[in-house]
């Protein structure tokens, strides 16, 4: 039997949930109870920013250690200062413990020149059991219509689009764009807050709760359609987690609304491939002065 | 001259913001830098429940006296356990300040039979000046249709439905339903996730962004028109105020799109006279076992 080794190896595997790079850039280390040193990836950031999403999986790691619920249920997050690759501490705290529910608290904290924390995140979260949710489903949402992944635009279709300080993340990432929301790739936004894809991590791993977290704020913004030029950081983001997804890929849809006083909200719904809704978000944005 | 007193003379002057009842029950006692004093009111209540909104707004004021900014941009919320009306104590944190926007930590406790405290809400929240807002308006969204106010059915139009553990609340909004959204009242609900209606505080008060905290959770739940009997408490809430209300009354439209698995998500969207997005939220909540 032929050994293979290399690239051609590496691309047959897919990665599995805990030994993907998502799993290895979002990896703890336990310092005392409550509190974990982590590493953010450079490999995760778009517009020289660290994702938002990807800070919030690693958070979301920290509080299914601390908690004694594993899943997160909700997770409402305020973001301080910008996060940069490097070093990082992240601090929980145990707020109550319930019979199917527990709430949690947790901030990531990096350094400055002499060492000294500084706060990037702080959030709250509460924890439940995804495997316990009653099976009954009294209304559920359906999903938009999305154009068949075949018909959407992919890495693979063009040149990848300039993005001012670069896009790192999008290596990590598998995204096609329903068409109708690409036009900002070639220059031609169309004015809609809208924003759709399908979407998976590029190595295969499937979705579980943590990727759902940086799921709702992987996709290219709906900004880019609205043709604002410049970076629009998070001020805040609450996501629920309604259900665990089934494997394969997820389909993302993203709408702002009300861009407006300088600020838009950004709601996501992500998608599983038993047309059910797995999360749904909202973040709340700064919009570029004179946009 | 004749001064006239009692009731008439209490109807025919309406509410300043100040003045009001809601003013007086949302009224904060400091005791210390950063800890305030707070009765929790019984006439805020329904289904013996303290309303989550009413709860939101006493926090709101706290962290509006505790920061340097006036005004709440986004509050996120969980609810950890069941408010009763009686005294509370609430206690803040300045997070981080910066230019435009500071960010804080409030949390309000009540007294168990020793004394000891429990806490019932912790939140984050993200304070800035309203009135410095850009004017721009890039892409503003537009309110759903709703019927005129004299075709919407208020008190005056048939008996307090009812609603088991009472109301008290009611005596203190000026609601007027949607007539397609108030089947649930003569026992006919439409099975549909919304509920819409005409907004504003029975004395007359103009609408802030403190009562806009308290407006997001004032209506009816969604939960009666989806036929669902028994109280859906409030997991979580994270609320936005997009522009200051101008004067007039509001129209509120909720929405439930995905209640499954044992929690449905409830969405408000708060319009002034003037056609604005002034508040939205989503709350999370929990349906009851068994519907």
């Amino acid at each position: 039997m032929r050994v293979l080794y290399g690239t051609a190896m590496a691309q047959a595997v897919q990665a599995s949930i805990g030994d993907s790079e998502f799993d290895r850039d979002t990896a703890l280390t336990p310092r005392t109870p409550g509190v974990y040193d982590a590493e953010l990836s450079a490999g995760w950031t778009i517009m020289r920013a660290v994702n938002g999403g990807y800070l919030l999986a690693l958070l979301g790691r920290a509080l299914g250690d601390a908690l004694p619920h594993p899943d997160p249920f909700t997770v409402s997050a305020h973001y301080l200062s910008a996060s940069r690759p490097g070093p990082a501490v992240i601090r929980t705290e145990a707020v109550r413990s319930g019979g199917s529910l527990s709430t949690g608290q947790a901030s990531l904290f990096q350094y400055d020149k002499d060492g000294t924390e500084v706060e990037r995140i702080r959030l709250l979260a509460t924890y439940g059991d995804l495997d316990k949710l009653p099976a009954e489903v009294r209304t559920p949402a359906a999903p938009p219509p999305f154009p068949p992944y075949e018909k959407c635009l992919g890495a693979s279709d063009g040149p990848r689009p300039p993005i001012p300080g670069g896009s790192e993340i999008l290596d990590r990432l598998n995204i096609r764009l329903d068409p109708a929301t690409a036009g900002w790739a070639v220059g031609a936004p169309s004015g809609k807050g809208e924003m759709r894809g399908w979407f998976s991590l590029a190595d295969g791993r499937d979705a579980d709760p943590l990727s759902l977290l940086l799921t709702v704020d992987a996709l290219p913004p709906t900004a880019f359609e609205l043709g604002i030029k410049g970076w629009t950081p998070t001020v805040e983001l609450t996501v629920h987690i309604r259900r665990r997804p089934a494997p394969g890929p997820l389909r993302v849809a993203l709408t702002t609304r009300n861009a407006a006083g300088g600020f838009l909200e950004e709601d996501a719904e992500v998608w599983d491939s038993e047309n059910r809704l797995v999360a749904q978000s909202r973040q709340l944005a700064k919009m570029p002065a004179g946009r």
